[in-house]
């Protein structure tokens, strides 16, 4: 018998079983459920849901064992939080930004435009109250956030026309969703957003100038570069997209302190499982995309980045000012971290990149 | 009883036990020891490998218990990985590179001149091969390797006077280990080994013009600040320093399927927690040393990095040429890993590290 059918026939209420709880009860098999909002296989994010699940499966010999459905086989994609908080799962993985109609803070523990790079993201929750701040929003829902993986600088996008300064921007009807649209908006494009499978079409026939989305590993497979050659870099407006896995937070307090650890543990070991995946693959997805589809690779012209990062400006801002006590602490709390962090990332790791790719050719 | 008093007192040899294991006597609780090549408390990696330990304590209840030795307590750091290959330790946790005199390839795993960042090393460790070469070297020694930790790209070093370039590096007495003293070594410096104890006296006294040893949150407690000024970045010889954990192999195969997961997935969280502490704390112990000790912080001149990475090129030549075919191997692999995924690191992430630099500030 597993533990919350033990519950359920008790009758007891979750809190009070685990007072109940004894070595051996705690000791039995449990299947938990974890939605997503990745499509099942999608490279690098569906995958790595589906990684992590077996690795907690392994690493808790079957006493946990997790049960994934992709975006939609339980729930729709965007209803994944809902499940959990409502306990129709007990898991979900996707990313933070997905629920910032509940709290717009929750944007900053995925990315947003001009912030962290992936490895910021982790010393920023791990050391510098990231985490604290995360808990405080998602306490109020019942639920435990974990980083989970992350993309590490996505691609800015791909443009069927070249772009040759911030004039090329103006009326541009280009695809790209979230507080990174907002950024593009304020430089002059028409922003639109479309579900991934509409964008190839769009494009195609000429509803679309421009279309961001992931990068190399995951756009190869979406075709756009039969229709759009010219694929910019980096995504100023995306410099990582970190994942999370959310767990019902009185089911996990529930559970065997040894089993927590795992969770969590495994949750971090994806966190550099997942920015492996993306760096390995996708300059092996790029160099198809150039090699073999004739793509042509493009740096963003300065006037545009430069105006991106007043529009960023502007816009953490105004989510900072945006009314909600706990909006404007994350805010607050991400800002600073960033500017000591991103001393390092510039002068010490940024400054090696740039001496290695003038110099180092082998 | 334990396992091990368990085959001990049963006179089998490991292999021939573990057929033998059942499920009763796999969940029987285990001590092992890990050595270190770390001073115990010492920042970032020391703290990382008993945070390491208890989090494997703690992720198995128990049954796997992790007894930590420093430096010293239970053999000298340099016998590390000779203590796990007799069996006087199950576990060491150093850096590869300590015993290149057994395997010349082994340096590639913690980092080389220009080599590969910290997310780079993942990358060709987790998905371009590098584990199994990695494996291939320690089999022969009947061990088994793990990343556990990186501390991204480190300091410079500390030079009492200005580089005003090139021709200030003739002669100059600098203490700088490994492959990243040879590199000093081909422009001209004059480079000398010698214990981080030892390193403040010489530095005073004039024996030493300049010293490398880790980073600021290392660096900050030995208080070379107080004799030599001038604080260089990056070090263009130490990318990233992997640290590593390493398994005695036999005993490793003997635990049950859940504990080697669970040793291996901590490894993993670790490779990106000791990051996060490195990230989190650098730049904190740099703003010390400038605020409140009158550091000055510089760059390389040019001509200096240019010429490091001519003479890193020379170096990794030699050593892909150095006679022995694992290393030789070792070599081509890395130099063809480090070649695809630099093209994201240069062109994605720090092209959006590049830009962030120029125009955002908050």
């Amino acid at each position: 018998m597993d533990r919350r059918s033990f519950i359920k026939k008790a009758g007891l209420a979750g809190a009070s079983a685990a007072a109940l709880a004894t070595p051996a009860i705690a000791q039995g098999n449990q299947t938990w459920r974890m939605v997503t909002t990745w499509p099942k296989n999608f490279p690098g994010l569906g995958v790595g849901a589906q990684r992590l699940a077996d690795r907690i499966t392994a690493a808790s010999g079957g006493r946990l064992t997790i049960q994934v459905y992709a975006a939609g086989e339980l729930v729709p994609p965007l209803q994944s939080l809902d499940a959990v908080i409502d306990g129709s799962a007990e898991m979900s993985h996707g990313a933070a930004y997905y629920w910032q109609n509940k709290s717009a803070g929750l944007s900053f523990f995925t990315g947003v435009p001009f912030g962290m790079t992936s490895r910021e993201m982790a010393a920023w929750v791990r050391y510098m109250g990231g985490q604290e701040i995360w808990d405080e929003i998602y306490d109020q829902f019942g639920v435990q956030g974990f980083l989970s993986g992350d993309t590490g600088t996505q691609a800015g996008g791909w443009f069927r026309n070249e772009l040759t300064g911030l004039d090329s921007v103006k009326g541009l009807r280009f695809r790209t969703p979230g507080l990174g649209g907002r950024v593009w908006e304020k430089l002059g494009a028409t922003v639109t957003n479309m579900a991934a499978g509409e964008i190839f079409q769009a494009l195609q026939s000429g509803t679309l100038d421009a279309a961001e989305f992931v990068g190399p590993y995951n756009d190869l497979a979406l075709g756009f570069y039969q229709v759009a050659k010219n694929y910019y870099f980096p995504s100023f407006v995306e410099p990582g997209l970190a994942t999370e896995l959310v767990v019902n937070k009185a089911k996990y307090q529930e559970l065997p302190s040894d089993l927590q650890a795992i969770v969590k543990d495994i949750c971090q070991a994806e966190y550099d499982q997942v920015a492996s995946d993306f760096y390995a693959n996708d300059p092996r997805a790029l160099k198809t995309l150039v090699d073999e589809h004739g793509v042509t690779v493009r740096q963003f012209p300065d006037d545009i980045i430069e105006a991106g990062a007043k529009a960023a400006t502007e816009i953490l801002s105004e989510l900072r000012d945006s009314g909600d006590a706990l909006t404007k602490k994350t805010t607050e709390s991400f800002i600073e971290a960033l500017n000591i962090v991103r001393t390092r990332t510039e002068g010490t790791d940024g400054a090696f990149v740039k001496a290695r790719e003038a110099y180092f050719k082998i």
